[in-house]
């Protein structure tokens, strides 16, 4: 069996109790910046340094198309892919005004989109070429890739991870585009958590109820039909996955392997956190969460995943937006490791007791 | 009676309806943005402008001292108040680093301190010397103020939104600095909005249950002897309120006045905010909430105020930590409106429905 190359460590233990020193001597009273200063102390523990770096951030787009679409699972039709692709390279979408926001850079990976894409001559944003095939076929009629494929488009992602730390970058936020995936996200969610269908099938980008219940029932179909083996996460995300999700699944642990934290985004990002991190527990420890989405299994992955969400918007758009939107706080809680005076240097009086 | 020249009129419905048409036209599932969309429209509605401008930003942290401080109700001695603003003066503190988070320029207004601030030779952060008086008397055995020097405090608030305005920010976040003033913002709380004291108080920056227990009793003590007229905002501001509390509520109405959005910050600010409400209901649509603190008095005036917190990170620092941190969300909400391409412009299908 074909093996990724990881090696992730546990948290630098050392780092955590130097950072979580040095919060006790800013000048704030201890523990007044709450979640803020747990954030800083778990990205000081990635990093291995009291002082974490999180600048500069990339968000990651993994793009992939899904047979499973012609089943009629999704409100947008399956062009939209290649045409959200080419939004995200002209800089027109909603991730990428986030990922401006955030002063983040927008890498786009197309793993699997079904049609080629022809890239704009003028772009800041970049796009990577990395597809396995074009779009995945129809889960609910069989597999929807190989196994090769899965462990292909997982090689796609770890790559993705390493050129991403040759870059410098220091903090990477998961985006993904793929008409149809909330559908494979669903399925990855049930098989690997044990959780009904039902329960973890929402609306994606805007079905009816009646939509809802063809997209549980094709699910429901895909699962019988292939019988993905929950003890084995690669079985899972080739039967009834995706190409950008296996893509995501090998970049988060990529990243981890570089200690480089990850922000998870909605239910796309994290059931392939989930996936990855049935490969490798220790990738959880990598990861933040950003925002609550109303997509029912979101919240199912990530108690799955043990995170917690910073915030929750009611957003359904994926892209990347919630952990683009999540950033500018993570930034934050190193900027305060980094930037606060102590009670010292600034000769303020500290707390009476 | 002494009236502040409030002009403060209701949201532009015609830019709301056109803010929220463009919405539905950018290349997203309609709503998929969820709360984000709602701060768009709202920005728009509060700035008469589809497109709103929300940059460049400022925090205004107002300080004042509590003479309350002999009663004893703080973790920290009285001086902190002088420390910390020379800490913000210097670049040094939690407000500092957040604000540079989201790129918003920090000024430090002098309302009440009571002593002297000895201005740093060298710092980018503007201090306005706006003194009122050195610091209030002890609420629990008098007014904290004159009815006449609360009105002064609210009009030096008043006049720093003019001078913002003039200036040219677009967005104002709220701060504050005076040890003794969760006291003061409880007092103001309990009165405004007839709730018993014991619901409205809490640790502040790090009481011990004595601590607490002290402090209630000390607040039930201070609205027994001055008997404020919950009817009547501005003397429950000088019986039971702070300087920097006054001021901040004339910058809120002024901010209002002249079409500024406001993030408000945690307890104290709300508080002010809520005096201000209690002046001009009118003000409640420029406000926007950011966190949701540890102080139980907090949820209690974001309640009255029908004010959303977007985040609940268990922080309880005030300084505007929590209002800065909400910046580049508002920040982001304005990107999306101006930045976004709509379907047409990019070429996408719209949703097959």
């Amino acid at each position: 069996m074909w093996k990724l190359p990881i090696g992730i460590e546990e948290l630098n233990q050392e780092a955590i109790k130097l950072a979580s020193e040095r919060h006790d001597q800013l000048t704030k009273p201890q523990g007044s910046l709450g979640l803020l200063e747990e954030i800083g102390i778990r990205l000081a523990g990635i990093q291995g340094e009291t002082i974490p770096t999180v600048t500069p951030c990339a968000v990651v787009l993994m793009a992939g198309d899904h047979g499973v679409t012609e089943e009629g699972v999704s409100a947008f039709p399956s062009e939209v892919t290649v045409q959200m692709v080419l939004n995200f390279l002209a800089g027109g979408a909603a991730i990428n005004a986030l990922a401006r926001n955030a002063n983040a850079d927008v890498h786009v990976v197309d793993v699997g989109v079904k049609s080629d894409i022809p890239v704009p001559s003028e772009t800041s944003n970049r796009l990577w070429v990395k597809k396995v095939r074009y779009g995945t076929d129809n889960m609910a009629k069989g597999p929807a890739m190989t196994r090769e494929e899965a462990e292909k488009a997982l090689q796609v992602g770890w790559e993705m991870g390493s050129q991403l730390h040759q870059a410098g970058y220091k903090m990477v936020a998961l985006g993904e585009m793929g008409i149809g995936n909330t559908t494979a996200s669903a399925a990855i969610t049930a098989v690997l958590t044990g959780r009904p269908v039902q329960e973890v099938v929402g609306v994606g980008t805007g079905l009816s109820s009646q939509g809802v219940q063809h997209k549980i029932e094709t699910i429901q179909k895909a699962i019988r039909v292939n019988s993905p083996n929950p003890t084995d996460p690669i079985d899972v995300l080739a039967k009834v996955g995706g190409l950008e999700i296996c893509g995501l699944a090998g970049l988060i642990l990529s990243c981890a392997a570089h200690r480089i934290p990850v922000v998870v985004d909605g239910f796309i990002t994290s059931a392939a956190a989930l996936a990855a991190a049935k490969i490798e527990p220790l990738v959880r420890s990598y990861l933040f969460g950003s925002h609550q989405s109303v997509e029912p299994g979101h919240r199912i992955v990530l108690e799955a995943l043990e995170l917690q969400p910073l915030f929750d918007f009611s957003m359904r758009l994926g892209e990347g937006s919630g952990a683009a939107l999540a950033l500018p706080v993570v930034q934050a809680a190193a900027r305060v490791l980094r930037e606060m005076a102590t009670f010292a240097e600034a000769g303020v009086a500290d707390a009476a007791s």
